[in-house]
């Protein structure tokens, strides 16, 4: 299931095409998803840095710590490796990485994503010297989504749809959100991880199994779109706003809902169909050749209709894959054409202190001809009222 | 038992000297850490960014997307709040950025800790102009604890410590790694939660809740210093080597033990000894007044004297507290002085291809003159011996 390598030679050559329009010898790349990308190597980035050097005609190579070198060197991407033996070491390792690039040819314009290995978990190191930013065309390449990735992303939402349909079965008045979202996560993992066999890996930096829970977003404090967990008691009436994953060979996706608890009541009721109405004219809206902006306007002309600026807090949605938010965003600021192959969250949300937050997040594809949903969970209040 | 609003203070206003010192008139941390170091202020970072700027005379002030807005105008470190409504948006968040810095009337040299919002999660930035890198006075800061966030790396031990006593009772021949690791994870993060309360906070990017696993280190796999989870099945004659941590208002600990289950072999028990004599020149090594290297060089003639070199992978350790990995390293290439209040990670390992890997890791404050652990996990073979 996961990508294959004629897919990732795909990847690479294309970007080294992007590489050459732009007048560059070759590029570094240390962005573990960025390498991810265009090697299928993933790692979890520490002090000890990783890269991925490409030249314009196509030729890889990695920088690594030494225990990696024999999987650097399996790597059909890569040609030429350099390593050092510890981090800080008796060489810093931007020595090792000037070699490699020279190894490559690469002797003029360098393009990069970052000026040398970002400074984290107590690395420190040089900038490049002169180097032109080019994240930008690497995330342009990510954004449009192959048959192969959009696989991914379906299977990332079936687990997603287990884990929350555990989550809601399993949600009761008195009984806390760490305990729910623990069980569902545990029990969608283990079927995944037994559905899938042991070929199964997440290459993940954000989730290490199916996931599904609340981050907090239960009653009161749903009314903050990102709230953090913090093992809240269920409480009838209480509007809750889940959130649901999974990892599949580094892809993710994302599914939220809200659910309330009991009888809705007649103001929870209109926020929600509102929030609803909100989200169908995203999905009506996003289509081949409109833009991004587009989307968020479209959304927001319905804010100003019904008066709802006061429930608004952000945008309509953001692309994902690798990453779990990445652009291109659905946002009145982002002018992008949309393309197939592009895939949205599409998650309006209405905000109400007091009453709590609500928001359904979808993930979408864009076909030739509109959008295929990925996630597939009910979206309507009654499959979505809870027992008090 | 978080950091008080005193403690903050006494931060930023050794900060703020540090700026004058390189006669910079002020500083933006755009590293989240860095942010929650000197403010309090927890987040996540996404696209949209958040950035904490500082006077060389003490002043803060804040930009956060509008949402935040009311939670940073809380925040005493903060005297000047800049917002934006969105990302992408109508108008680019280092638009008001660069308004905040002047009014916090930071006209000259600006410090920083990354050259604008780091490129992620989709989001792209102009660079700062003019600036001078501090994240090292940052990291320098950092890296001398004081008691009261000892006492958070205390606590953070003591229910490392449950969780990896629950994930050595459920290890058993013939189940797999990721049901041990769940259930040890989640009993201990639900006694934490209740034992502590509603006041607690994980304040972690990197875990919700207190943790005990393997990370695939299991049987031969255990020769790579960090493989990945992948829901092994344990078999007798397993070495296994374990994790363990739990985030407490920000802070985190390392625990880790070599196990093997059934009796262990001869070799298994001369390279478990070897590893465990590696560890006490390290402890015996670490006091004020040394070098980093020093401890990494005492440790290395230990390889040189047993002929060790194959099984040599890493160096002794490194700096712990809000990150799970800082610097300053115990390696010999990190001449930085060894000084009261610095907290390490004590694990240098022996790997063998076939039979395993063996690797403790405590975690230690040095002290007037020496050391304290700060974990307390048994660290002999016997009491690491499962049934087979």
């Amino acid at each position: 299931m996961r990508i294959t390598e004629a897919e990732l030679t795909r990847r690479r050559e294309s970007f080294a095409a992007a590489l050459d329009e732009r007048s560059l010898d070759g590029a570094v790349l240390f962005d573990p998803q960025h390498v991810h990308y265009f090697t299928g190597f993933f790692f979890i980035p520490t002090e000890r840095p990783i890269a991925f050097a490409i030249a314009n005609d196509g030729r890889g190579g990695m920088l690594v710590p030494r225990p990696e070198l024999e999987h650097a060197q399996a790597n059909t991407a890569v040609q030429e490796v350099a390593h050092y033996d510890e981090y800080p070491g008796d060489r810093h390792p931007m020595e090792p990485l000037r070699e490699l690039i020279r190894a490559l040819g690469v002797g003029g314009r360098l393009g990069a994503d970052h000026d040398g290995y970002p400074w984290m978990f107590g690395y420190r190191g040089p900038s490049l010297g002169e180097w032109t930013q080019i994240a930008d065309a690497v995330e342009d390449q990510m954004a449009i989504k192959s048959a192969a990735e959009i696989d991914l992303l379906r299977e990332s939402c079936k687990w997603a749809n287990l884990a929350h349909t555990l989550l809601q079965r399993y949600t009761r008045v008195g009984i806390t959100e760490t305990e729910v979202e623990r069980r569902a996560s545990n029990e969608a993992t283990s079927a995944m991880l037994d559905a899938i066999g042991p070929v199964y890996r997440s290459q993940s930096a954000y989730y290490d199994g199916a996931i599904a829970g609340y981050r907090g977003q239960i009653g009161r404090n749903a009314a903050i779109p990102h709230a953090h967990g913090n093992n809240i008691v269920f409480q009838p009436g209480d509007v809750l706003v889940t959130g649901a994953s999974a990892p599949i060979w580094g892809y993710h996706s994302e599914l939220e809902r809200t659910m309330v608890i009991g009888t809705p009541t007649n103001e929870q009721r209109r926020m929600f169909e509102h929030m609803v109405a909100l989200q169908d004219i995203a999905f009506e809206t996003i289509r081949p050749g409109a833009r991004c902006s587009d989307v968020d306007e479209a959304v927001r002309a319905y804010y100003d209709e019904h008066a709802l600026w006061d429930n608004w807090r952000h945008h309509v949605g953001h692309a994902i894959g690798m990453r779990y938010h990445e652009g291109p965003f659905l946002d009145r600021g982002d002018p992008t054409e949309i393309r197939p192959g592009m895939v949205f969250t599409v998650e309006p949300g209405l905000y109400a202190a007091g009453l709590g937050g609500f928001r359904h997040s979808d993930t979408v594809v864009v076909t030739e001809d509109g959008l295929d949903f990925l996630t597939y969970y009910p979206r309507d209040l009654e499959s979505l009222t809870l027992p008090a």
